[in-house]
């Protein structure tokens, strides 16, 4: 027989969520419209351009997020229909929950909120940092538990935001410390409180498989493919935007070829590891954001590109074991690895880019939920300051994105602890069949194992 | 061995397809022609412009059609080859049709046919009904079937579509009464035709496996992102799109939450359902199309979301189980769960649109094959109807899909028992390898190697 | 136990392609910049446009690349991580290194080289060639020949498509002669000339499962999806580039559609051969890329892609045994049947066209890395030249396409012979446990599927 999650949580996940869903309903058929249409043929001309040189970044952006990162968890052989399908409803909730947040705070100061698709898309940035952060705990945890987390997630990160952007005046177009750098170290807390020191080493079932590592593959593959599209979106159209996307694209290549060739030198016998390309190929994507736009060599890239592939690389050689022996730190998907190195460097590369680059461009800012969107202020060369002062401020927004998420976690790993959200016990993690109704016929034969390690499955699920 | 079709319907289906494309080639040699080269500079830039506006949404709707609704239909484990290429084929050849039909048509009143880009993508929304009622029939029914089926319903389709639209001016810029009631209930009308009371409860094929699911899953997923694309490809562009983007934007949000809720509540133990979100989360864009353009508040785009999501599981739980027993009806897929419930929802959510807000966009209507795409006529409002009799000519347009494509789907589904269609029989119903030249060394280890397999190849590998 | 390669090329590997990966970083330090920065707010404007008109088709171009060709390559069933690993880095590596050999040759002429989208687009052209001839040699090679064979590939490349496009000024929008007939040609020679008479004729590792049969179709439809963007990205914009769009379509169409009746009937049975289908349905896709702008009827374009979806079929069904039989020529993939005799025939489709169609297109020439990408001179009706000169022109570019890319690829072969590039023994091709760590748990039930459950699909089949 299949298991079933004990009494009181099987409701409370659908209640609060069905609350919540209602809650959101009643705020924005109370206060939000949608942005005023225009009235003469000239705005309804340029409204039309504005999104079409948005949308397509925009599309490409739900694709990475929805199919991509879906699809790159699915390493687990035994867990693609919960990794799909939580990373689906955590982005869906995580950007509701954040468009709820913003429009109240926005209602607050100024009444009738308007909404338009800029804030659609930075909603949607605050989710990103929750599916992040789930790398970490991911399979070990109870559907309410991750929503719970991406509750105290979203508010968290939008002061988070506010503090190092707004009010630092971090320069970090791509989000490498305010989204890569937070949402590691806060998940990372999640899961050092959540889980302390009880975990054993390996479970059976978190083993990929030759298919599930394709599939895996395909996944970053995808995400690959768009990311110039997530790192240049908000960028200034024009120079800047063209720059940010090179830089990715040749960042992004570097960390192709490089994680081949260091991944390939760190095994005795020169074979490559599935997981190594997973991650290091995505490693350059996350450290060029911080410097996407500025108007650096191309070199500059390429060697961004290379390092943080490498160090992603080393993290999951020698960092890895150590964090989990000396801090019994439990880290699912390697994201210290793959969104904490490479953030940490970025965010290093940009305040050395700012003391040696000539200039770098006006910041480009998109307002809150119901403010204009073209109203985006250009500031001079640092909004006036010097560089060093600037290149300060780079390293001040780094060190409140890693202690700041990193305590804030902890906090939240904390409370996840409840035994209301239902912390699965240890035998039934990586197994869809615990959220899932799979048909009895197919269980046996699941994933094509063998009978015996169905009949396994069996007993142990009894 | 593996089975083989009768003797003359296997050469039934090249030899017609073959004759319809001979006969599609001798018309666009002798009718058809491009767009006429614009002359001036102005001009060719404005032409440039209208592709940049229009390719982007054509190519999302594309990876819809082609990979998404694929991939969603391989819920079927040993039927994945054949549902991803009648997919394929019915695409390709119903939009031929279509051009066809729309081009000879053409031709009658007008001479010289020109193509564009508008017209390939119309003729694409015909096809699009094909392969939704394919949905009801699926993996029951011969390609032979399938194609005479969409030989009749593509030009009842235009004909519906020019009664509903053109002459009841029934607004509709998403297609869910002219694409997805009328597909649904069309589908519904020749599976009842078609297999009569014959139908026995489930055959052991057509039970999906977690693997089958994942892929369909991933194309549920696919259909998600790109949705909005659909929607809003033929909106006026400018406010109007931007808000039929962000409407089926929250719509298919508030669709996919609520979901995870309704299933989750619909099982005694709190489980998913992999089919229920396979469809629920997509129900919101089948009902926010016909409102999808209108100034409402975006919390009624949340609320048609999460409403028709429950509607669908609704559907699913309740109205299949009875439709199965007093009628004999046999709904593969469940479209009449994913698009007849929701379209139903979605038209009626028009009519009370159209009452109660303030401003409905003109309408913006694209030419039939070979007019001038640029010369859509922008009505005043409802083209200067009163509120009133246009929320009844929405509601005529509903009644009218229902009625009409369930008597033509009737007529349609008798039509396809003639023998030489050849309804494969029962117990091969659901296998690729009626269709398919699958290897006959694969076919023993299909879906993976034996142990034996296995223990060879560990010994050639020492 | 898994097996090893041998010791030296275990580090050549990572050591050589570590060498071009600090190279490159050292010449675009020194002599590579961006575009330079564009001052006035009308050209900041212009530069965003310029932006918005060709990062979505670089887009659609990357994901068939990445995604599509690497999923289409996966029907060699255990051998999808290496299939997918290899094709990435092959794009990544030889994009880099038409970007270095670009930028060198223009450093010579010009000084400083300035970089921008467009380069590194036409950089990937190049990188489409090793891609296309891997598939001759596909899962018998290392990972340090395809990359040798990529090294001198490139180049030769380059000096071809000078050749052919700039001094012989044939037109070839889409690739069709510079690409496709070159790459194909030049993976043949190298196939010829690096097994020579030595293969036998089928591997047990190589037959197609339905699973993997039905991810290699899932790559086709990405590829066929994107394919007109491919085609349509460096023309003219306007008027051309709609054109080159809507010619791909219908090409493609027909193609999809012709693949299916001659596949059928090709059979006794009348049954598909997947393989048929992955390739058949893009051959319209090789075939049309010589004349997509040119203003030649719709009928065409849908004849074109018919008779090209023929050759195809006809190819594998009769030519590929005959080269086996006579040439002892292994072809992997069968891209002679894709893109050697389609492109071929859209070669001399071209000339046909030229000769008959009243007017063609005026170029447009992307210049090469460091060059200004708007400056694309804009010549008249074939630079000045008659319709018949240029008919030959292009005949004269097709013989020089073949006849060179063969020679050249018979000489890397004989090169790739070099002991020191590993080339695998024959037991342990198309296997990636060769060149992959892959987990020894997994291993023994990799790919699923009980002896048990194979026994049962037999019986059932019966």
């Amino acid at each position: 027989m299949a298991p079933t999650p004990s009494t009181s949580p099987r409701r409370l996940l659908p209640l609060s969520l069905g609350l919540f869903q209602a809650a959101l309903l009643l705020f924005f058929t109370l206060f939000v419209t949608y942005d005023e249409p225009s009235t003469q043929a000239e705005d309804a001309n340029s409204m039309a351009n504005r999104l079409y040189s948005i949308f397509p970044f925009f599309q490409d952006i739900q694709v990475m997020l929805v199919v991509g990162l879906g699809l790159l968890l699915t390493f687990l052989p035994r867990y693609g229909l919960s990794v799909l399908t939580h990373n689906f409803l955590l982005l869906n909730f995580s950007t509701q929950w954040a468009l709820l947040l913003q429009g109240l705070l926005h209602r607050l100061h100024h009444g009738q909120v308007h909404l338009g698709l800029h804030n659609i898309l930075t909603a949607e940035f605050a989710a990103v940092t929750v599916l992040i952060s789930t790398g970490a705990i991911l399979g070990r945890t109870s559907p309410c538990q991750l929503l719970a987390m991406a509750t105290c997630e979203v508010p968290i990160y939008l002061t988070s935001e506010w503090a190092i952007v707004t009010h630092l005046g971090v320069l970090d177009v791509g989000g490498t410390i305010t989204i890569h750098v937070f949402s590691c170290y806060f998940g990372l807390g999640v899961a050092k409180a959540l889980f302390r020191a009880a975990q054993q080493p390996g479970h059976p079932k978190e083993t990929p498989t030759p298919r599930s590592d394709l599939m895996s593959l395909v996944g970053m593959l995808i995400l690959w493919v768009f990311w110039p599209s997530f790192v240049a979106v908000l960028c200034q159209p024009g120079d800047a935007q063209h720059r940010a996307i090179l830089n990715t694209l040749l960042a992004m290549s570097a960390s192709a070829v490089t994680t081949v060739v260091a991944s390939s030198l760190m095994e005795r016998d020169g074979k490559l590891s599935p997981g190594h390309l997973q991650n290091g190929s995505l490693a350059g994507g996350v450290a060029i954001g911080a410097v996407a736009d500025m108007a650096m060599a191309p070199g500059a890239a390429l060697a961004l590109g290379s390092l943080s592939a490498m160090i992603c690389l080393l993290g999951f050689r020698f960092l890895t074991p150590l964090l989990t022996r000396k801090l019994s730190l439990q880290d699912q998907c390697g994201i210290h690895n793959l969104h904490g190195l490479p953030g940490i460097l970025g965010a290093a590369a940009s305040a050395v880019a700012i003391l040696v680059v000539p200039d770098v461009p006006a910041g480009y800012h998109f307002s809150p939920i119901g403010g204009n969107a073209t109203e985006g202020v250009v500031m001079g060369r640092f909004g006036g300051r010097g560089a060093g002062w600037q290149a300060l401020c780079q390293a001040m927004g780094l060190v409140l994105a890693v202690g700041g998420s990193l305590l804030a976690g902890l906090l939240t790993g904390a409370a996840l602890r409840m035994p209301c959200l239902a912390l699965p016990p240890q035998r039934l993690c990586f197994d869809d069949s615990l959220y899932f109704k799979v048909q009895e016929e197919a269980e046996s034969t699941r994933m094509g194992g063998t009978s015996e390690e169905g009949a396994l499955a069996m007993k142990e699920q009894v």
